[in-house]
């Protein structure tokens, strides 16, 4: 065990130019550059190579001789099989769980009838990072999902939550990829906004009011506030420096003399404004804990944006400016809900995908999206098998075949009009828990009847009801529906919304109005209508219900790195 | 003009497969799938296309027999000249700067000796969005780049600004394909978190109580407090159940009837719980603007997360558990910074990126920035040159070949001790405002001038004092450095910040305590070097300030869509 931080590793033998995954800039060739080869690193047999990772599980075996370890390194669901002998390493230091092992040696062909096709045969040990395996919290026996989220920190060291990672990361990927190729520009839209344009849901406030309310409580603390004699003195002070100034000027004193009095009666006064503005801070302090108010109201105009400000809910209407000027753009950011719901499907931070297009109606929007979910999955087919297959064996057995059958199915698309109609002659024999009526919207359940049950692909249901949905929605001909729509998937339900935008000025603003909300916060939208409007449409994807959609996790709090909900935000 | 949003545009007889951009999912293709070929769109001549933009300068011609427009769709800087007849279209509807343009027609080669290789001839006019330019804000004359920050929807509109936005979406694609073809997973940090490890600065505080309380308020005024009065009646009406139920009991009263005095005396107590509950809250209302305070202190039990929450300054702390667990990951989000200052280079919301590395030292975290930051000036060569001519020629003579200066230029690397050494000499004859002095930070000005003067190249200076370093850093055998390091770039100055992390569990556990830091937040920190612990390195680049170096933009305002600032968060 040593801490050699100087010279640069010797990887010399080892071509990893055809491998998956090139390492660089680090003192160690990932394993997935090893077993993420066609041949499982077969052909590799015979060359120097220096890996580093975490111990799976760990045996002594042949009296004592010898260790196997199985060392994975994040960089693929497989583990490299280590052979360490007991004259280059105490055995014991290395065999526990979660022991970090960074060496080097030769790979080699294992005997006939194991299950791997290479394993390496431990030279050197460069660094061992003991585990006292008595107190680590990851058991080699499986902890639950729910029990992980107890310790977010250690649980992307599970082969469950690596993989998650590793499937997130590419779904991620191939967004910015998927974009890109078709001429998207990615813009990033703000996180903090003072508008609250799409009545989308709670917002979380951002502020710095509480944090100065507290300082100045502190403050007050260690320099109190004046008392009332601190205040007569003062303005005792200035009667004294005043009358003293009448003494003078009627005792013809020199010019000098009454300027030297004057600036004297300044110095009071401001030390009795000064005094006064601290009394008035103290009496904040004690009657609204410190909270400036005005009028009865909190008094955002000292807050650090000098207004109220909030964490975003959707980058939509902010991307709607870049897409009327640089034609198709995306967002792909987090997004924040301060809604108190405990659901499997809700988080109070989650990452949001928006494309937006200009000179793209509804069929375009549902052109787009049903062509970008179709490329996710086919990426995650051609990208992440070996995770998928893990997924497929140990969480969810359909998750392969769904994703196979999105990839090369055409989606189902019906109006809005005709999902009421499949659903309500579905209820004639099926019960649902909410009814089904023109109007009204679809029920979860309505949405996973219709892409799980009746078409068993996923289903783009368009042309919404007008009163239903936001208002910046195109409305269409009928003028009873807007030219909305949902794309619902198996295991999720609604996967993406969008629309169509209302282009139209005169119409836009009678919809708001209709709506009960001023003009004036959106007057900066209004003038995207004013100026040069144009045909507009885009959709949201919700990053985590993709994941869901993927894998079969049954609960979002496991598809994100640091689940945020309601009493729970660790780190 | 029409709004027709039926039938699918024809776009035959455009073979765009050669184009750099493909436009799908749209009623149009992109002008740079035009004008970014190799040869300006001449090979195109002959072919029909539909386009559509907004118009930058609009003249007629040829006495109102036709109009000359130079239309722009933001996918390039580049304009296409289209050709309007009166037959087909009114031409003073069109003319105007900032109008909305959707058309069809003939590509044809222009006459000689024009500038532009191509240009199109209307045949259909789709669609036309109107400007009145006498209140268009963006008049065809220059507005200056600080008169457009208060119209930032329309601002994306401008050339500047959509050269500036097509760049950062070039680096950003850049940023991840960089960083997975080096085998690193991309991994969102959390933009709420209740850690503040690294003192990085003034933190946003995230809330739901400020709104909370302004409800309560609200509520209040609708439904009043509870009065004296109501309290008494509510005690006088247990104090008679209460006799009610003796008296029954005495009559000997059968048990039903017992029981349901019984059960009116609890009805009466829980209302006198509730009125007590209200009172509570109007006091709070009334005492501390409706803040729950407990122990004189802000009660964060009642918020949102169930403590206090914040705005993340940095994703590194929590990527470290993604690094010891997946080996090469990295970060890309924003972060937030609540300082009142008023710079050019600082801005409330920005972006970073933060490779997190394991099994690497400070020099292969060097390598890694420095091929990161020449890969991005390369990438912007291949794949931006028309934007970067555009900013050459109007924004910094320089750039282009700062560009190509960085990548092909080996960084130079020095110690703290040595550019301590470099300033010390160079101050005999150069005047600093800072004094240089071992043991103090360097300050904007020395690293401007190592990097733009000393070297003319970007510089990377490395084992800083162990004291003015945050605590994670990793102390050097000399026990007096750390092995941090900083990369300098002309024009800018800091660009990344980085280090090699303290693995060592006694070592950093001492350093916080060390830096009077209290060792509870930091658990979780620390159990990642008491189980399984691994040398690792990362840093952080500000994606704002690569986009200053890359465009030689002078305020940090202007590379952000929307930028947020002391007193200003726009839409």
């Amino acid at each position: 065990m040593s801490d050699d931080s100087a010279a640069p590793p010797s990887l010399d033998g080892l071509n990893l130019n055809d491998a998956v995954v090139e390492a660089k800039f680090s003192q160690r060739v990932l394993i997935q550059s090893i077993l993420g080869r066609f041949d499982k690193g077969a052909g590799l047999a015979g060359q120097k190579v220096r890996i580093g990772g975490w111990v799976k599980t760990g045996r002594e075996a042949d009296k004592g001789k010898m260790a196997f370890l199985e060392v994975n390194d994040g960089s693929c669901p497989g583990n490299l099989q280590v052979i360490v002998y007991a004259e280059i390493q105490k055995l014991s230091d290395v065999v526990s769980t979660g022991t970090c092992v960074h060496v080097s040696g030769l790979l080699k062909e294992p005997p006939q009838g194991v299950r791997q096709r290479i394993e390496l045969h431990v030279e050197e040990v460069i660094y061992v990072g003991k585990v006292d395996a008595a107190k680590y919290p990851l058991p080699k026996t499986k902890l639950t999902l729910e029990n992980l989220r107890d310790i977010v920190h250690l649980r992307p060291r599970t082969n469950t939550i690596s993989a998650i990672a590793r499937i997130r990361n590419a779904l991620a990927y191939a967004t910015h990829t998927f974009f890109q190729q078709h001429g998207f520009l990615y813009v990033h839209t703000p996180i903090i906004t003072t508008s609250d344009c799409e009545g989308a849901g709670e917002m979380f406030q951002v502020t710095t009011i509480l944090n100065d309310a507290e300082k100045l409580e502190k403050e007050l603390k260690e320099h109190p506030a004046p008392s009332e004699a601190d205040i007569s003195a003062a303005e005792l002070a200035i009667k004294e420096k005043g009358d003293a100034i009448a003494h003078l000027k009627s005792a013809k004193a020199s010019k000098s003399e009454i300027t030297a009095a004057v600036a004297e009666l300044t110095k009071a006064k401001e030390n009795l404004s000064k005094l006064q503005e601290r009394l008035k801070l103290a009496e904040r302090s004690r009657l609204t804990a410190g909270i400036p108010k005005k009028d009865g109201k909190i008094d955002y105009t000292e807050d650090f944006f000098a207004r109220q400000a909030f964490l975003t809910v959707s980058g939509q209407l902010q991307v709607e400016t870049y897409a009327c000027a640089l034609s198709s753009v995306y967002t792909f950011g987090p997004t924040f809900r301060a809604e108190h719901s405990h659901t499997s499907r809700h988080l109070a931070e989650f990452w949001m995908v928006e494309p937006e297009i200009a000179f793209a109606d509804i069929n375009d929007d549902m052109n787009c999206a049903e062509a970008y979910v179709r490329f996710l999955c086919k990426w995650l087919l051609d990208h992440c098998l070996d995770d998928m297959e893990f997924i497929a064996k140990f969480i969810d057995k359909t998750s392969i075949q769904r994703l196979q059958m999105v990839a090369s199915t055409q989606f189902h698309r019906i109006t809005y009009t005709e999902a009421v109609a499949i659903l309500e002659e579905a209820s004639k024999v099926k019960k649902f828990e909410n009814k089904v009526e023109w109007g009204v919207d679809l029920a979860s359940e309505h949405e996973r009847f219709l892409t799980e049950e009746k078409f068993k692909s996923p289903v783009i249901v368009y042309n919404y009801p007008k009163a239903i949905k936001a208002f910046y929605m195109k409305v269409n001909e009928d003028n009873k529906t807007v030219a909305a729509m949902d794309v619902l998937v198996p295991k999720v339900g609604e996967l993406i919304g969008g629309s169509q935008r209302e282009e139209n000025y005169e119409v836009i603003k009678d919809r708001i109005l209709e709506m009960g909300l001023p003009l004036e916060p959106y007057e900066w939208y209004l003038d995207l209508r004013r100026y040069g409007t144009v045909k507009h449409s885009g959709f949201g994807l919700g990053f985590e219900r993709m994941i869901l959609f993927a894998t079969g996790i049954d609960n979002i709090r496991d598809v994100i790195p640091f689940p945020r909900y309601p009493g729970r935000a660790d780190l």
